[in-house]
């Protein structure tokens, strides 16, 4: 029921042509979704600032290009995470502005550069090998309107790089770790920083890593009181985490 | 919003003193759940036949009766499960007529006894250990108004006693099968006949059984093609999945 | 023994040339499922209207081919599931009337279409990743002939979408829901129906998901009592158990 | 080093009884944790309003008290988390305005009152027993200077349940979802509010459950990007990121 | 129906009171169980040599003692695994010649004392706690009517006390090797004799042992060729399957 | 240190040119396993029947071709398992008697043709996928000497095709049972035999499957006693446990 | 054979009366552990400086005194690791000089004090619950004659405490570092030091922690090159391991 | 701040432009690490013999190789393990002198030949395919400046073999163990010397050795005291800790 038919319900009832009674019982078997509430919904991504997403594996370029394309249209900014150059080239064709990220692995559209985030998200990563994931978070915070800084190669057996750049983690409103293997940085950091940790595990690693099961319950069972922990390998969630922290 | 306040909106808007406008909007943001949805469900059990149910773990003797006796005023059958002698000592004290169920580990108390399967349902377990589980699924299946007739101690090792009972299985409109350490019965049983068979692993077992999930895992790799699982140790369940194919 | 063969050694006890007692003692020895039981079987497709079915992988284009034009001959509706369009090709050129469903990555060859399911089966897909499963389980409850209806795309984040189906649910005499991920959609449909909801994890996701692990486990944790569940990614498992309910 | 022994150093150097490249020497090689560092870090719970905190299990009442007591020195808010009501009595008799919370099973001193969080933290639990864990994390933000609302027993199941309670999440800043089980409840919540939803798993469940495993992994597989995760049955945890948060 | 009623059938096919045809379609439908073949199972202890077992736990020490009375009187020996001595003092006022095996936690019953086994079987244990485990076995075998001797307490990391029992292991037909923590006894005896050898994983252990997991790894994963594996602490299994190997 | 060696020493003592002291010191430290030990080893394969036996994997086919040619320079038969079309070209040209048996994945070479088995060994495979593994062991066994009968795709939802081929199953003096999914035919089989059943689980099926984890759970908890397991995939070890059994 | 018994074969060969061909004989076919191999390991403990070690848990009182006063008899160091107070009031009754450490949950006999170490043991833990592991570790470096350095409650999280203590490390010839949860610390700490790291995981944690597999398996995936790992609380063996480095 | 600039600030202090508490507070907040505790480590690997290593999955062949090269111009020996043929050749370009060690899928890059290891460190592998892993060892520690020896192919299933190499064995400070499977080996080594045995578990093998957990655990619970444990495949840390230990 839209709201043209529930005005039109209430002119009959206001004609005297529906009585009050039986205008309870059509509306008592309402689907309730029709008031409006799925209206709202439409709209979640321009006004909350929330970049349209699309996931990439499993599609075809075209698809890929196809869903793009329509997400663009409601004006927002899109992201593709997991994307091959293959994908981005399909998206370009449509969407000449598009950028493909190589590192975060990712394509976004920028319709909107409003800064949203009150304060600095810090991501910082342990090793080389988790720059991807870091950068989709990058990325992600980035194309949601916030300041980033990113800090990379940073390990906890190498305490000195960590701590030269303490400053840096200071500063920041939100800090995002991305790490792998045992998952140990973000204990490391929540003990420096009184802000929220956004913990990442990465599938990077081998043999006990197990794909990244190593870090990820090392991440949840972090004698730091100010971690919280996404999926593995999931930069974009926690550069989505981060973001809406950083807006409250 | 209850019917009444509904009700009360509608006159206004029929005798004019709300504007058919200003009413859509009052409408629009109404919590939809007021308008009868969250009613409908207080009678779920009464209307569909289901027991109301309560589940006996980590509560006092105290606690459980209470609760117990708080469902029965609903006049619906009652089903705790997973209950000492303790609790149903206490339920006793409130509700004379409710019954100790001591294989299945649970107390019943029946205000309604129509008939509303259409058929029988057959249980079958495995083991004599499976005996608590299956027997959970009988009582589940008899408070919720079906024939019911259970099959005991057949294991997939002995052949000849399961085809002593084909006949009996041939007359099930729905199985369920109760198995625990390799659970392979459900895929013999589910060879033997055309019906539904709703399989329940039981933490029958010890070593490479890890409390259920060796018969778990064999469960959900049946090669029957008419077999459906439910959670370990979850007689409850099966009988009730049981229960609602044989109303169809 | 074929029954002709029984027949004749009765008749041999008849005529007297073969003494009652040692005609029990060849009975003894029979192998029992010569008198009758097998036969039965041969025709179990035929009468109970399940379709011949063979697993994909692993087969030569022209073994499929081989295998799918042999089980043709019994008349009963043929299908193929995970197939390669490689794989299909070799089949058409045998059965020109075989047709591939690309999304199911099935191949169907109907020779029957009566209707045996007595209601609707309505079959949900959490995301888009997991239409290839849903599909299986649509065309296999359609080519064992069934009323099937699909709603894709609904996630349990997104409950306006949910509700605003909520509709065609009711209207379903048996639910499957497919869901990757957390796994969630079931227990939420489980929730909104009375009627048997057969849940279908799937290997869509990454990191945590373990393939399908965390899906499945959710399902099996169901807070919803109607709900029952088939091994990952098996919708061909998922349609056929509703197709039996569904013919009850 | 010392403050002191620093600026006696400083003092060699000024009176020239020290060279400054000879006191660059000796600074190069101090431990540099003597500058003060550690000293901000004992004021740390002073400064940032959180409490210090105690874990009771494996701890005799009397190493419990006398911990609690140490920590209570300091003029902040003491907590202590999974104790018994022995525990208690043996802080009590040291400290007689330690208070018990028995759902929460925690102590709680309370020597700050001051409101540190801007907005509300509404805590929601899915079932019953998942209650103690929730009430871990009501106590935890409260002593930690939050408004705090709790709404408990909402299940994805039950729907309108938590479509009801939809207008108190959508007055949160921060929400914390605990739920065992199939663990879902924080999809579904994340998809309905666009503030930062910590999720916690409880061990809540059975069989398939695995102590906390199902819901551990289908919340780190959210479908809602909103969710970040902590340990199983970490109330406490999801209490101090809440926090943390809410004073953004 | 047993002979006897077949052969009064096959008497009126003979006396022309049953037409053949009218012998054929009751045959046919017989069920095929009646034809011998529980029969025969009925007696399949006593004439393979096979104890009648009952296993322990959950059974109170009435129930376990009816249990064992009744399947004394077929005659043969009897076994009752993981027993506790309650349930000892049970059996023994029924049975007094039934004897309690406190090692192997088990109760004996021998009414058969033939040798059945051609030669000896050897059961090896690694540690003094996996002795329980290893008595089992002997007992088994030795109620089986198998020659057994035993060599316990000989680790992999001690290869001298291993191999000053080489000459014993040389002259066993089948062996047994009971084995906890990292299970490697099995290979090191595998390559040392020519014989079968059955592995027994034990849940001796802690930490990374996870309740004989390892131990189960490492026998499933034996370069032996010779080995073949049973449950976790499944001593009765071992000396079961060595003692029907020791009656070829 | 040879035996010649040995008898030199010891003429020198009969000569008197070497104290009795100083021989024993000298043989005290004697590397033990040059008295005759490892030379007994060397002929294992030749005495005992066994096939020296390779593994292809990770090998190119020149290092297997070599490896092999070596091998077969014993005169005993050499067996190739899990070896490429490639591995096996690179052989046939060195050993033009090798044959590829490409259903096993396996090469072999004949140099010894007498029965050493003593009874029949019957192979059993419940589904077609698993042939590849049940053809290992069909010629590992096959080529250790044995009568071998195989019988395929006999799965436990189709008792009758089981129970068509029991007298088979009754003539065998070993049984290998070759299954994945729920790996529940080694139970039935092992309940209608009184051999010795060695179970494969297969890695064949998908989801929970778990890459034939399921199948290992299910036969390691087996509710026959007579059922002993081998790795998953491991026709070959099957195969050699059966062929030693079958020389007893 | 002891070398008394060789003595007089080779006697026999110089006196003539046995030939050198048949003492060929009778060496070759002697067990090889007679010529002083076994005997050398009898003293092994003597020389070596290892305590003899009895594991407590399974064990009554009686038995543990037994085995305890058994090994004493070796005028070694004697250590008993997860006992109880019961059963050291057993071993002290017979060795009034065994001492009880109550943190490590062990009985040490002292009856050698000999500095065997060269350098320093340096041991660390992460929290207060890992003491009773730590605690073991270092008694038993302690027993096996070393200099130890205990250091308590150093977590990740705090790293100010941790650098306070970096002098101490810096003097350590070996360290062994104690953590359950993440067990993040071999990795900080391995990154200060640059002598060996044995870490031990415990099973200190709840939930996702698993019993200590978070911490073993972050331990595993150390990105600190120097670093080592032992079983789960298994303090005993990282002493052991530690002492036996620092022998060197 | 760098050493100049606290010198620039001690002078200040000396001419009394700067009071010394102003200077104690100035150097109260500086960051401890630049005082010299960075600059320590960036001599770390020249000081201390590590090689600088770089880990080569992931890496094209030019960034490997400008990696590589930077490292090199440090004048320590640069380690590249897990490398392709490929990512070599664009190092030779730069680097003639590195040097491709194929087994170990390892370049090395040798500027320093200094022995620093005391003794000599044997590295041992159970079979062929656990060869590469242990050659990354071998070169790791030949790298670190060690005398290295190894011997391959020594299984636990043939011992003759193993005691052949006990000498060897005995002459090491030293060993290093390699093997996939059930990990059996380094507690037969264990057993058999007397100094630290790292254990490098491998993911050699199928079915359940689970991609090297098997032998891991195995490795875990090892029953010989001196063995402690590293990840899976890793024989550089294999190689790594043993070259440290050498040089104590």
């Amino acid at each position: 029921m839209t709201p043209e038919a529930l005005r039109k319900l209430l002119q009959q009832v206001r004609r005297g042509t529906l009585s009050a009674e039986d205008a309870v019982e059509r509306l008592r078997h309402l689907p309730f979704e029709d008031l409006g509430f799925a209206k709202v919904d439409h709209h979640r991504a321009l006004r909350a600032g929330a970049p349209e997403v699309v996931f990439g594996p499993g599609k075809t370029p075209q698809q890929l290009a196809a869903i793009f394309a329509r997400l663009a249209q409601h004006g927002t900014n899109v992201l593709a995470t997991r994307v091959t150059e293959e994908q981005f080239a399909a998206v370009r064709e449509r969407l000449p502005k598009a950028e493909y990220h190589p590192l975060a692995r990712a394509i976004a559209l920028r319709q909107q550069r409003k800064k949203l985030g009150k304060g600095k998200i810090v991501i910082v990563s342990a090793g080389t090998s988790d720059i991807p994931v870091a950068e989709e978070a990058v990325l992600t915070a980035d194309v949601m309107g916030n300041d980033v800084e990113h800090i990379y190669d940073i390990g906890v057996a190498g305490l000195h790089r960590l701590l030269a750049n303490r400053r840096a983690l200071m500063d920041a409103r939100v800090v995002v770790v991305v790490a792998g293997m045992e998952g140990a940085l973000p204990s490391v950091i929540g003990g420096l920083v009184r802000v929220p940790v956004i913990a990442v595990p990465t599938s990077v690693g081998y043999g006990a890593a197990f794909q990244g099961l190593a870090a990820l319950l090392g991440m949840l069972n972090s004698c730091a009181s100010n971690v919280s922990v996404v999926n593995i390998d999931n930069g974009f969630g926690a550069g989505y985490v981060a973001s809406i922290i950083n807006r409250l």
